[in-house]
């Protein structure tokens, strides 16, 4: 069985806005390589356009179903929190994801994708195509399809960060980072990993590459889950606890969720630590679901959940309280994942996915690959700890500093629901409300 | 980057069920381009039809699909009613939802199909292929998955009057009109627009266009949302407001659904306002997302909002009461998503998707392309209120009579649920439901 | 309208799987039938080649997202079980719902799948491919997707028997059956039908087929549906009734679901009646539908209801208690569809999508095909229930006389949410929980 055989037919995200076939059409190898078996240039030419149509329909018909369904991810973390938080923060939590995906509709469409996908750029952050504009036509891999692709993955990462500021945060605090966080620091890091131009993109040129490999972070283990994961510790570390999770240096009060069945929609999950426990092996398999075996993603799955036990303890014991442990989730299984890729990528399935290198290029240490693919993803770590650290921590500070940020006492101890939004979640269970 | 570009390899839904591509196999033109060019007529044919082939596995796959998600939609509708309506009616609501997609099956399966896309027909209505009988074998695109497809779109519109009626309908006069609407009024509206032998069609010989124009309604702002806003405007009009709604021409009282996750699971959405401004963009982007930049978008939505505010007002002044506000929602935006396709249609885009006549072809009043396409949809707009309201006002009128349409006072007042179905929403509410 | 006509393009699942495609390459006949007509063996073979690119591409794309739908489905049907017991076993339902597709993964990985498609094998088990072990790298189409794809399958088998044995059923038991049903008893039955070396697969040669015919379980109504069904008649018989279900051969008490949203959602469906009677059908036509027209379909639907009714009554008659029915609608419905299918598979179709056999093969009795249809699918019934009951029976009868399989008395009045997992499903219900 192949790795990720469908790479050899679709061109993977990263092919897709390659710079190579930005250059050149999708068909040239193809009638290069046909008209002389052919002996006839026009119709090989003819014969090949058809095949770029036809690849260009299955593309696009891969990457707006794919789109589809990563929102739908996002509609499920929405039934996530839900579910999770206590029962008069449920319309403020679903406002804010519903906020997420509306502004930061916005803010990716009018910043983010540009720096994120803008052609050509340079290292470090794109500069053309905001709002969309001077997309070349013939760029067809660059299409609305993409945008939505990627939008949807902006918002996911959002979505992930203000899971660890329910229950006290502002409306306008959220509305303020997700679109910081959505049109400037995420695009900039998926730039990095996920723009052909990025500085630690595994598609470079031979003597280009990040230790002779770049980082595999396939579809965001770094760039989505441990983004929105360090983003959500700085905000809940920041805005302090809940008011009467802990007192008096221990544990006092651990609310609950209020609907187990939401909790299950959103992430098939007491319910709540296995659920918990599923998703962050879904967050820390996503760096390298192409290039392992299934048996080192079983092995990924188990240390995963020990990470994520591991950071919930640490977490009761320093006080941090983040109500759906997304920063211990997305940020440290995030980071696992990265780890874990760096440790068992296999050769075969590397060379395929990312290309053959001369001299060969580096694989997982555990799998006799050498260190520098583990050096790369250490440097990875390392640089998102510190990006996402020095663009949000400042904001959360200066939005706790403006007393932006967190709801008054007496809002966060009454019913946080009616105070904001001017209603009740569950008004049935007010007597009052029912007329008949 | 290209408006809409698998346009030119998949064909629209448009073209796929268009006369040109009846008469003749999608091969012939590209056997007829590639023979010359081989030198070679049985080969280009053999190659041709591989491609044919290729081509209708690749719209099969994206049109099946393309259904699932559109009936999820009326998934996530009955889940939007679900959570809008008072917790007492939501099996009544849900009932009705399931009712729409079943005896609708039935009933677009037998007449529906056949009065919107039987071939070949008049201007008017379809007059074949009733209960799927006698679709030629070589129609390929007029297969079940176009049918499935199709169907899909006619249950969300009749789920759309179902929600104007909520919290007040008997389940038989829903049975009624659900038929009605689904088997006959619908199907007669979507040829208009969508068949390629209707009037209003953008795909007509240059001679026969609408206006040397047609009416650009892509995904049916106005064949499905005005449709099934206009049906429900009546129906909650001819029934009246629900008991206590209004009194003395004052509002007294305004219910309120019960559960907000589940409307936010609908729909992505005071919470209920929030999510009606979303649903409002998207019944009004509808009609022209095929045509449109991005930028013209967000005017929509933003009017989208202003339009329902502005009819929510209004209906409350009128002692108009709709449920889940959808003859505002799907009626009004709907209606202003055909105006605002006619304002903002781009000339590139247009002629991209509906194909370039001689002379060229209308295109958005605002986009300086002349007032032609403003005037078919003017047309399209009178037209549609007028052929929705001329048949189904009437049935209301006659069930109203009849005294089949509204439940009794006490039914009405006291618990639906219990009334009508014999059984609680939610029993375990009801202490003497639960035994131990 | 052609039957499936996806299946001239697309290979089935059968196809995909069959033994003919994995010995010579997709592009085999392609190359040959197109050289000649080309005079020039290398360029059809380029071209070809291509081809064979696109067609997987494809297959792979339909595959993939099918499995995404399968998943749902299987995600749809905890939300059913959710709604559809008592709101104090939610929390239990739900759990066995997620270790059914957790476990049931790690088991289907390890043997399932290489009992079920392990190539080659003989004609009742396969002994390859264990943990995806030495599957050939060009057999493309045995690739990750399918695993995938038939491991949706496979749990969803295993969900179906958990919801006969809901609201009384020790988490053990669920946990010890699933991966016993999930990594043996399911994937043995699919061989036998889905694999290409199975004895019953209608794909086999001529000379090979059973009554020269093979049994035609397209979707499983018997691989699927039935052999759920029948494991929970045998967990939910030799469990016994729920206690108070039923006293002194008298209906005592029928518990009801707690929330009719979820329930819906579940299954688009007194509501849990029509609901149910819904599924029946899906699980009846599951069987047959690539091969029977529509309006056969109607009457697979009708008496799907009328079974389903009949054995609910027989049901209480003998107390047996199956608190979502699974038995009585997945068992019952599921042998009415293959029974169903032996009587109106049409002739046309049969030939389409499995192929004409020298001399005719033999299609629905009804429709005037012979019986040799019937005869195969009566043998599949038998065998079907035959091999469930062997297998699984004596599994719970070693459970119970372990005195592993039910929760005890106090466990099972009180609340079995609380009991089990040390916590309530709906906290906030319990007024110490609140904090605030």
């Amino acid at each position: 069985m192949k790795a990720a055989s469908r790479f050899q037919t679709l061109p993977s995200r990263h092919e897709l806005l390659s710079h190579d076939h930005q250059e050149k059409p999708l068909n040239m190898s193809c009638s290069a390589d046909l008209a002389p078996h052919l002996g006839n240039v026009s119709a090989a030419e003819y014969i090949c356009n058809k095949f770029t149509d036809s690849d260009l329909a299955i593309n696009n018909t891969y990457l707006l179903f794919s789109a589809y369904f990563v929102f739908m991810m996002q509609c499920g973390f929405a039934m996530l929190c839900a579910g999770a938080v206590r029962k008069k923060n449920t319309n403020n939590i679903m406002l804010v994801n519903v906020m997420d995906a509306v502004a930061g509709a916005i803010s990716y469409y009018l910043f983010g994708f540009a720096f994120a996908f803008g052609q050509p750029s340079n290292k470090f952050i794109g500069k053309r195509f905001f709002a969309l504009k001077d997309i070349p036509s013939e760029s067809t891999y660059l299409d609305y399809s993409n945008f939505l692709y990627q939008w949807a993955f902006a918002i996911a990462a959002a979505g992930i960060s203000s899971g660890s500021l329910a229950e006290r945060t502002r409306f306008s605090a959220c509305l303020i980072y997700s679109i910081f966080f959505t049109g400037f620091v995420y695009p900039v890091l998926s730039h990095w990993y996920w723009s052909p131009y990025g500085w630690a993109n595994p598609y470079r040129a031979p003597g280009a590459l990040l230790f002779s490999s770049g980082v595999i972070d396939f579809a965001g283990s770094g760039v989505v889950h441990m983004a929105g994961g360090i983003a959500g510790f700085w905000g809940a570390l920041i805005e302090g606890p809940r008011r009467g999770r802990f007192f008096d240096g221990r544990i006092y009060y651990k609310p609950k969720g209020h609907n187990p069945a939401l909790l299950l929609l959103g992430a098939w999950g007491n319910l709540a630590d296995i659920c918990n426990g599923i998703l962050g092996g879904f967050a820390a398999i996503t760096s390298g679901c192409s290039v392992v075996e299934p048996w080192a993603a079983i092995i990924c799955g188990i240390v995963s959940a020990l990470v994520l036990i591991w950071l919930n303890m640490l977490s009761e014991r320093f006080g941090f309280d983040d109500p759906l442990e997304a920063a211990q989730l997305y940020g440290g299984c995030g980071t696992w994942g990265l780890l874990f890729t760096s440790l068992f990528a296999k050769k075969k399935f590397v060379n395929e996915v990312y290309g053959e290198r001369p001299g060969g290029r580096p694989y997982g240490l555990y799998m006799g690959g050498g260190g520098k693919l583990f050096a790369a993803h250490i440097v990875a770590v390392l640089v998102n700890i510190g990006w996402v650290s020095a663009t949000m921590a400042p904001l959360f500070l200066i939005l706790k500093y403006l007393n932006l940020l967190r709801v008054s006492e007496e809002e966060e101890i009454s019913d946080m629901n009616w105070s904001r939004f001017g209603g009740s979640a569950y008004p049935l269970d007010d007597d009052g409300i029912e007329l008949f």
